[in-house]
């Protein structure tokens, strides 16, 4: 039977979602050694796509194929009881043979959550990136017009090495404000490694006044270095889209 | 100076405000020896009350005297440095020298945060309590209504020696939802120890069916046992006022 797991996670304590070897420290390892616990077989678990260590996820999904006579209701509270506190199954259902968490996939929202106050926030120290700096976010809204739409975002790959196409469909940039923080929200088909953290990274240069709005074309073009990234720990993974 | 410092922390990792004997793990503690790092000499602060252990607070207010040539600014900024990453300072003001945090307290508001979903929070987990129990809500609200106004709250104090009053006001008990999140806001003149989880524990045997609404008010006489206090780890102590 092919499963669709929706599961949401801190990622603070972990070295990112993929295994490492034998390290039980990634949030793939303790889901699959959760997994195999209650169906008393291996299980490989695919994810729709590889967060970086300390990226949060409020949405992930992954598949996976076990083979269990258990009802998904009772293998979901199975999973719940055997998951450590910070990683948390919302949903399980059963899906078509052909689903799988990464090549299913057609499009993601994170989003990148900024504490843009001097007030210390001890609540939610973990899943947001203090930001002091006084930001100019009319010249970030134009920065990220440049970035929207579809390009060949290599400059914002954190792989060198990547051989597949780093032509991705950024859709959409969105800025709200809760209190003191600024979400920044990026839906795009597919993001490639860091790239998120990398817009981020860049469009803080522009609020800043380090860069002008208009460099970030610049940027996107491979005419200017990019800014380095933001820190992982302001970062969620928010939802992932399937037809 | 007299000063007025408004702090939040996440009472996780506390035996709770006061401090005791030796030990560094109460926020008091935490508190007075970063004031005395920065004044460079013993400072004594009176919380605005003591919060139980694993408590927390948004809005918890002390006070102290120090002796310092630095603004209240500069005071405030370091005090920021010195706190441990649990313990925040929001707002730090002069006052008036017959300003005491606890003396001159006129009011309070607590929360207690349940999260009513087989879910799970993990982002909220060390803040709210799991409570998957279906809760008859209409009959929590009648419970509460016997509950405000002003009474002798001793059956609701959970120090047997309690020598002074225990008479106090309770102006209201709100309900509000956010998503899966029942949040029960208490608001009054004073709080005995553990007064409010004590309440809490109630509504909740109420919310379940195990006491009627109307058993509420034989338990405030003294005529029913309390029903055992809710768990610290929802509770915050949302705001202190002050004429």
């Amino acid at each position: 039977m092919n499963y669709k797991l929706t599961l949401c996670y801190e990622g603070a304590r972990y070295r990112g979602w993929q295994r490492q070897g034998n390290t039980p420290d990634t949030v793939q390892a303790r889901l699959e050694a959760a997994l195999e616990q209650i169906a008393g077989q291996p299980v490989e678990v695919h994810g729709s796509g590889r967060t970086d260590a300390g990226v949060h996820a409020k949405g992930q999904v992954a598949s996976f194929h076990a083979d269990t006579a258990l009802s998904p209701q009772e293998l979901l509270r199975r999973l719940r009881a055997a998951l450590p506190e910070d990683i948390g199954a919302l949903a399980l259902e059963t899906a078509p043979e052909r689903f799988h968490a990464r090549l299913s996939c057609t499009g993601k929202t994170y989003v990148y959550r900024l504490w843009c106050s001097e007030r210390p926030n001890v609540f939610d120290r973990r899943t947001v990136q203090v930001c002091t700096d006084s930001l100019d976010e009319t010249a970030m809204r134009q920065a990220a017009d440049f970035l929207i739409g579809t390009h060949d975002f290599r400059a914002f790959c954190g792989n060198p090495h990547m051989k597949k196409s780093t032509i991705r469909t950024l859709n959409e940039i969105r800025f709200t404000h809760t209190g003191e923080e600024l979400q920044l929200w990026f839906t795009g088909n597919g993001f490639l490694q860091n790239m998120v953290r990398l817009l981020t990274g860049t469009l803080l240069a522009v609020g800043r006044g380090a860069l002008s709005p208009a460099e970030t074309a610049l940027i996107l073009d491979g005419q200017l270095p990019c800014p380095p990234m933001a820190p992982a720990r302001g970062l969620t993974l928010w939802e992932v889209f399937y037809p």
